[in-house]
């Protein structure tokens, strides 16, 4: 089943069942995980810790991601760069290793550098008739420098940081900043992520969402048969590819962002 | 270094130093992962699908753990039980295992017979002559059976769930509860925890904070030191075990419940 997109039924949970496809005006994306690999820091951090490559990028991610949730709710924000190096401290004073500054400082710049998922350039420019837009947790200079690093400038319209709210998603307050940016409100909205606590957030918040399943659950249990050799990227997927148990599933699951357009091209009604 | 105790400085970052040792009048314990041992589910877990016990008590408890954070975000609250067996069963269909009613109420009751620390009844007998409290994410009906169980109803005075505030743990409303149920304000509070994200609540929030480090960075780090053999169990240890990065350090670092008697008897000074 993989490449083909599957779409489930609208969750009559919160909204009443949708028969009409909705009015999509504007696509709004994730960055971390849906637009880019954050696996893709692993050259960098296992040149630096040869073997232990793997451990730190899962550690050092699922770090980052708890650091927004706490800070949010403690009310002591700080941003994601800060996060982000926190997260990578964390991690390597965990494993007993040292890194001087210079070095430090070039593994946390990896994530300044991301790979795009190598589905992203053709989807965005497939929906250039939207209004395209990213809400990320990053901070404004990291989404600068992400964006134009991956040359995608030219193809995101609006790119807009929760740093304006001091607060991280899936906080209601992050995604506000949709409307106050773009000016299309929530039912105009598709918003798309492949982490689980974004799209459960965008879902309770409001907007239609598209759930960009990178790992399917016949994937991932392929991988976890052998349980005595369940290592750190095995339980990253575990913890962070699946869908939650949060209430508030998406509109839509494809399995890469290739198959947006079509979606997008069935005017988002469900597949006969 | 193993069951020594030894103190931190009080942190700077968000009083002045303390010269004289505090005022404290009440100790007030969190439940899961400081008086009760949250892997003492893996009984159960490894009855149920054998070989899995140790992956399925993981990723249960870190699931249980993210989903108090990410309702609390989203200003959508269940109860701990709730989230506990939502948790359970993201779990299970991860890893495409199926768990019939009877069965499925069977592990998540687990939560509800956890076996306590063998340090924790002589340090609650020890502290007897202070006001004795827990704080906890856990229902109600979870804490009261939880206590009951473990024969420590006589041992701890109050019993608060974050229950009250439809909120968890880091949420400083949360922490509000102490002193509407105790009548003790944060100066004259202890508060005791080996989880990082609830150390570092409590310090943000203002109470005095004892970490019980249950596992040392060198305990650690000696089980990290081979890359291939990092499973399940060492990924949630990385995880939960050690000191955080977000500014709010414990006042006191101990390495079991069975130190905090010492402490107290030396009037919560630094040792000499």
């Amino acid at each position: 089943m993989r490449g083909t997109s599957f779409m489930t039924q609208r969750s009559s949970m919160n909204k009443a069942p949708a028969i009409e496809a909705p009015s999509i005006k504007a696509i709004v994306f994730d960055a971390y995980g849906t637009l880019y690999d954050v696996q893709s820091v692993e050259s960098v951090t296992d040149a630096a810790f040869p073997g232990y490559g793997a451990f730190i990028t899962q550690v050092w991610r699922l770090k980052q991601l708890e650091y927004t949730w706490l800070r949010s709710m403690m009310g002591k924000y700080e941003d994601f760069w800060t996060i982000t190096k926190d997260a990578l401290a964390f991690t390597i004073e965990t494993l007993g290793f040292r890194a001087e500054a210079a070095l430090f400082e070039k593994i946390a710049e990896a994530y300044n550098t991301l790979a795009p998922y190598p589905d992203a350039e053709a989807a965005l420019r497939s929906l250039s008739s939207y209004h395209l837009a990213i809400l990320s947790n990053g901070s404004p200079p990291m989404l600068r420098t992400l964006v134009r690093n991956s040359g995608f400038e030219s193809l995101i319209k609006t790119v807009i940081s929760v740093d304006a709210k001091k607060v991280f998603k899936p906080d209601p307050r992050a995604y506000t900043l949709v409307e106050e940016e773009t000016g299309f409100t929530p039912e105009n909205v598709l918003f798309v992520s492949s982490n689980g606590f974004d799209i459960s957030g965008a879902r309770s918040f409001g907007f239609h969402v598209a759930r960009i399943e990178r790992v399917t659950r016949a994937a991932l249990r392929a991988e976890l048969t052998d349980a005595e050799r369940i290592g750190s990227a095995r339980m990253f997927k575990a913890l962070r590819t699946q869908a939650e148990h949060l209430g508030f599933p998406p509109d839509f699951v494809v399995n890469s962002l290739g198959d947006l357009p079509a979606l997008v091209s069935r005017g988002f009604a469900l597949p006969r």
